[in-house]
């Protein structure tokens, strides 16, 4: 990783609603621990799972655009080999969520 | 939900191995928070959050696998209203994971 | 394939639904080219390839749960290794489906 | 739908390599309905069907990538609300192929 990507990149919309979003998916995740630990019943456990999975994926696709918007068209706009290679991590990414 | 419902089921293959599945994803989502918090790069973001996906899905078809092979087939084997209410609770449950 | 595997297998609810639903899914196939075709504008044709993707899950879905209800149950029943092989086989199936 | 959206958009990569593959698709959507009419046995079907689903992801991720390649560069480049409707049309295009 360059020192680029190691500095802050101020891409992210709403920093806090992220934080609160990730905190309640951890709570989720100790909630499921709780389930397997006391045997509750299967199907509830798979449903708390759905739902989590959905959250996880709801905040992938809201990191998504704000980096799409921000690093994804500003390299763009700069165009040369780095719009190029933007483009490609973006769509790998892209691809990576949608095979997830 | 029913009394045996909330009864312990049961079912649960190894206990200690989903528990320990479990709580690495919830220090992937605690990592997810510090990721956010220091602002590193977005794709290095989704990237973790595809694998904690790809983590709870497994998790989840782990434990579906339990399930179909204990309380599906046994209640299938008793036969009656329970048994086709406990399959088509399992093709539910499977059709969240497959869209979710 | 066995013998077996490939004579008629009679699980099917009702095939006549399932074979419309698919001569559906191949006009959709078809429309796909017409519209790649003619250019169209693109967010179209994905939205046409998400409605198609749904429209196979499905019908995957209907196949799966037909199984599970008659070969996996009946197999189940009988007991032996052919349900322990008849329960891995659905579990592999499921799997595929979810991450795919 | 406006008349810019129904011209050529000149945006496909390799037209004649996406109608090839659609056309594979299509003819597996027939093979499909040949396998059910057969009967054969549900699991060969259901992967038949994963292997279908994958193949149209596989499209539908190629025609993104050449969509926020063209289209929603050379609007961000422009600037302006069109940038911004660009960008939410594909976000949403790309949360409905995560969700599908």
């Amino acid at each position: 990783m360059s020192v680029a990507e190691q500095a802050p990149h101020g891409y992210i919309g709403d920093k806090e609603a992220y934080l609160r979003r990730l905190k309640r998916i951890e709570g989720q995740a100790r909630g499921l621990q709780r389930m397997v630990d006391d045997e509750q019943y299967c199907i509830d456990i798979l449903t708390q799972i759905s739902a989590m999975t959905k959250a996880l994926e709801s905040v992938a696709l809201g990191l998504l655009d704000d980096h799409l918007a921000h690093c994804v068209v500003d390299a763009a706009a700069a165009g040369g080999p780095e719009a190029d290679r933007k483009l490609k991590e973006a769509s790998e990414a892209i691809a990576r969520l949608v095979r997830s």
